[in-house]
Formats: C-alpha cells, structure tokens, sequence
C-alpha cells in the first residue's frame, strides 16, 4: 500500500522525517511518496490545489496532507473516502475537499477520534506526527476508517471559497489563486477558458492588475520568451499563471493571493 | 531492515543521493528513511540533539549520522549499539552520544577499522559515502558490529559539553543551544522545568539576553501570538525556544549559539 | 529493479513527487533514489557532469535524468544501453552521453516515440512527467528497449563539448564548467592534473581570472583552511575547484561558466 504526502513542512527540519519514521513503525512494508512539502506556509489553498493536481497522478492509496494554521484549536481531523476509492487524511479546513471532488467526490467521511490510534501523548502544534501520520499508516495497514472515529455528514465539511473567473467574450476577470515560490500569479483560469476569446500562444493580452497595466505574451513555454518578457502562460496542469520570464511578477507587480486581475484581448 | 539518516549536507548537492546509493548497492532490501539533512553545516551539537529528539520516533534499525567538521583529521568512525538494540554509525565527536543515552545508555562501542567494509579508496572529505553507509548497509545487512572494528571503551568517546540551566524560583539562567532556520533561539530549557515558576501560557516573562532586557509571552502555539509578538514557546518534543512571531528573534537580538538567556517571572 | 532520478527540479515544487508518483503507478515494486535535484536550472553540462560522477556508485538499473531546457522542442528523448548494462534516459542534448562513456560506452541507442509508454496527453513542458518517467517505470518493469522506439545510430547523438585543460610544465589553462551553489569555481581539471606541477597540500598557487590576479592555497580540506582563504581543493569525486573559505568565490571574482582560469606554480 502506498501513502502520498504533501505538507508545508518544507525540508530544513525533521518534521517531515519524523513523521516518516512514525509511518514506518507502525506499517512498515509502506512506501510513502512525498508529493512536495514546498506549499507556502499555511497556504490551505495553495495545498489544495497542488493536492487536487497531483493525486490523480499518484497510485491509489492514502493520502496524507497537512497544511494545518488551527493545529491545536478544535478544528476537526478527517478520513474521506472517495469514489475511486481513496482515503484522503489531514485536517478539516478545506484542504482535502478539492482533490476528493477531483476523483469524484466523497463517498463517505469520518472524524479521526480514537485515541488508539494516534500517538500518546497527542502535542499541541505537531498533528502530523501524532494524529495523521500515525492514522494514515494504520490505514494502510487494512484498519477500516470507522475505527478511526464517528462518520461525518459530509456536507459539515469545511470547504474553501475557491473564487471562479468571469469570463465574458473578450475579457476574463480572474482573482489571483497563490503566488508561488518564483512569483509567478496563479490565476483561477483553466486553458480551456482562454480559447474561446482567440487567446493563443503569440498573442498580445492586456492584463490589468493592482495599479498597473501591460501588455502579456501569450507563451506555450517559457523557452518562447526572453528575460524579462510578460507572459500569460498554461503549466503542466493547463492552468493558467502570470510571470516574467526569469523574474518575479508578484512583486513587481506587488500582487497577492485574492487580487483581482483583467485580462483582454483586442477585436482582430 | 530500517537505516535512518541524519546530516547536515543541505540537499544542493549530490551527498546525501549518493549515499543512499552506496546504501542500495551493498542493502539492495533496505529501507532508507532521511531524518533530515538540514542541519546547521558542522552544528554537531544541533545534530546531536535533533537525532536524540528524533529516534524515538525511528523505527529500530541502523542509524547513520553525519555532521563531521573534522572528517580527513583522525577523529575516530563509531558503531555504538543502544540498550534497546539500535545501531548508531557516525563520528566521534559526541554527535551520537546524547540519543544513545536517550535510548538507554550505550552496550557497546566499536571503532570502525575494516576497510574491506569501506569503499576504496576512501576519500579525505566525504567520509559519508566512503566510510558510513558502507558501514551501516554491512550492518543492516547483519554483519556483526565486531566485525568492523575493534571494541573500544565507552569512556573514552568524545562527548558534547550540553550547558545545563540553572533554576531558582523565579530565575532560570538559560544557555542558547543553537538558532534554528527561522532564527527561533532554542534553550537548554525543557517544558517541566518552566512549571514550577508559573510560567504558563499566557503569562509575561521578562527576558535578559545579550543587551537586551524585554518582556516575552508564554504561548502554546505560534496561532497564539500576533506578528511581532516575542514568545517563549515549547516546541514539538517538550524543548523551550523563544521566537519572535513572523520574525527573525536571533539576528534582531544578535543571539549566538552559547550565549547566556535569562529569564524571570514577577511574583504574582 | 532500481531507478535513479537527477533533475534540476528543484524541490519546493511538486515535479520530482509527481514523477515519482508515475513511476509508482507503473511500477510499483520499483525504488527509486533520487541522486539530486538541486543541478543549477538548464545547466545541461553540470547535470552532465553530476551524472558521471555519481552513477559509478548506483546500483545497476534505469538512470533517468531531466535538464531539458529545450522541452517542447523537436529534441529527441532517449534511452541509451551502457556497456555494464545500465540504461540511461533523458533528453537528447548531451546531458547523458558523458555517464555512458563514463560507464563503458554507449552499446546502443533508441529514440522514445511510441506513445503506448507514455502518459495520454504529453504537455509541452513536462516531459519528466509524461516521457521521461514512464518509459523508465517500463524499462524497470522488463520493457524492452527496443519497444520504446526506433534504434538510433551513437554518432547522431548531440554532444556536449566539454573544455579541455592545458596543461604545461608550470602552467595549467582551465575553465570554469560551472559554478555550485556556494559560488565554488568547478575546474575541468582532475587531481591526477596537479601532482606532475607539484601542487600539493599547502602550495601556494598563482591563479589569473578575469580581471583578478591572486595567489590561492592548494589545500586537502576546507579544514586547512581560514575564514576568507582562497583555496584550490580536490572535491571527493577527484576534480579540482577554487573556492573562499565561508565565502563565494565566483560573486568575489565575478566569474561564470566558459571563463578562463589560468594556474602557474612558481619554480622552487
């Protein structure tokens, strides 16, 4: 059985290694697969989204994700199972609901509770290492997720507000999703969105943000671009980001999570 | 069988993936779990006390640790077998003593000689490919620890001076451990010694550090504190730290590693 | 059966665990290590060179790596067979050619194009995901090379052109291949290059880059070395490098890959 793992823990400190060695101890014959631990600290949204990307990348198994700001409040712990049949581990802050709606939706839902599974004592700030980890591991070894705790009525599921663009004929009002390590803005915009309005790679977008507005290159890779080039470009999971090309668009630009940003396109 | 590895090696570079495959060649079965490999290059004692903070939580098997400012000088290479039957292969200049102790004082020590258990040649500088894993896959592998070296008496390893705090009734003359990544300023403080004196979340402390003199709050978590806030915290395993929230405690107070920290509750 | 996997991914993002994701899905027993993916973006020739130095210390398997900043291109994707019976794969822009010569030679070669090994559909800028690490998983799984794609001839393969030292009685003209993250100064010079002109441990050397002209010490070990020393050292794989103690060597000298560096030993 494989757990997948994607945290904001990042890897200066031990805390992802520890949580390895409590998944190890208690089910040993599992592969853990760490999907990042580079979401911004206590990016819920950001995790989220990666989370949602990625599993369907990933073997069937159980998917442990922690991005937890309330660790310590009485912010619930959950297992979801999914349609695909997938259990889905971490916290109830809206963190696992995307992805488990990605892989057609949530099935059945339950508070990780029982004491006998988690690890003793239960800290205040380290849940990944006392609660998730060790559930995610009695998981993989065949535990059913009632054990674990109550069922949840899913609809008392935490979710996040994830804001969806206008899209008008030429114009798309978009809201800037996170800003990723390299500041590049991550738009709410699938590639599909962008087609209809003639937006293709080489073409010209206005593109108003915060105080400014500029032009932007519609880009299939950054190799189209040269430094310093404003481009509007789809990644590898078709969505669509704002950057400049070996720069820093969100600080240029001085954008944040939640801005709004304006695309347009001209009549041809 | 489990190898757990600890270093300071960054993950830059190509150390810490040849290693592992200097593991793999000679332990194709084992598994490898990476503690962490950020600590403070040649902060011995850091890696001393985040590997003895840490195994608790390894599962048993062979644990490698290499934080060695003095590889290529004839410092000696150690197994040392725990009372609860861990291996424990690094170098020695006490990076391995406090865990052993940890987990029950050390049965047996070996000086690590063989070479037809190394690699060859052996290199001056990376000692972690040429001597460590070599030794510690033979070990997972159950080659006797007497096999790779001469017994060597347990009084004669070279142990870290850990300065020990001092704690009157409202005083605690306090020693900085080391400064972690985020600056956060780790004392030789444990949880149980700060509850005697009142100090309880919530509480004002006044602190004495360097030239400085100001009041910090106890908290339980960093969700407790506002930017900006300087709090006395106890981390995940039970170790007083005192941060400043969202900010960089040690380089705004100038606090190194070894440096005296007071602290002092007001009678109530 | 053993994967390794060198990229310059980096590891904030999701792209190494995505490919492993992939992997595992194909191939599940599979173990993957991962050598690094810390090589310097797009630097082809320092993933080049990483890769030769390290595979002689991999197990025997599928050795895939990724610095593909022509992704999207019509380059061509690779597997090539060694003389020992490892199989390399990656992009078809030198990045491979020196481990394979490294490793006995390049016996044969295939170009990947059939698209039953890859995942459906392949990005325009992801092909660690979509080629690269399925045809890998494959190959570990038994796949024959030859079902992958076309056979293609060695001579056709794009090579690097690897600057050559040249070496005189007390002279030595080199360049910089690249530069580390430390700002370490790597030199196409092999230890085996300096003992003829007498530099050894302690030596003073006169060095001339750009604009500078400036004596360094031949030093065994950083150890041998003070705070601010400019020092030229034998790296654990045997090449030379010129670095300052603690410091950045080639943001000191302003110093990129390509320049010359020349190195004169004074007559005794």
């Amino acid at each position: 059985m494989v757990i997948t793992f994607l945290s904001d823990f990042g890897l200066a400190d031990d805390f992802v290694g520890t949580c390895h060695g409590v998944i190890k101890r208690i089910a040993p014959e599992t592969d853990v697969i760490d999907i990042t631990h580079g979401i911004e600290p206590q990016s819920v949204l950001q995790g989220a989204l990666v989370l949602a990307s990625t599993l369907p990348y990933m073997p069937e198994g159980v998917h442990m994700a922690v991005v937890d700001p309330d660790v310590g409040s009485p912010r619930r712990a959950l297992v979801l199972r999914t349609d695909d049949d997938r259990l889905l581990v971490g916290p109830d802050n809206g963190l696992l609901v995307p992805a488990a709606e990605r892989l057609g939706g949530v099935i059945a839902a339950y508070e990780i509770t029982n004491r006998e599974y988690a690890l003793d004592p239960v800290s205040a700030t380290f849940h990944g290492r006392d609660i998730f980890a060790p559930a995610a591991a009695h998981l993989a070894n065949g535990v059913a997720a009632a054990e674990l705790g109550p069922p949840l009525d899913a609809g008392t599921l935490v979710r996040l507000e994830i804001p969806q663009a206008e899209v008008g004929e030429r114009r798309i009002r978009a809201t800037c999703l996170y800003v990723d390590r390299f500041g590049n803005i991550q738009l709410n915009v699938h590639a599909d969105q962008l087609a209809p309005l003639g937006i293709v790679p080489g073409r010209q977008i206005e593109v108003e943000l915060a105080m400014d507005r500029f032009y932007a290159l519609a880009a299939r890779t950054f190799a189209e671009a040269r430094t310093g080039d404003i481009i509007l470009y789809e990644d590898a999971y078709r969505n669509i980001a704002l950057a400049i090309s070996r720069g820093n668009a969100a600080e240029t630009f001085g954008v944040r999570a939640g801005m709004e940003v304006r695309l347009r396109v001209q009549s041809e």
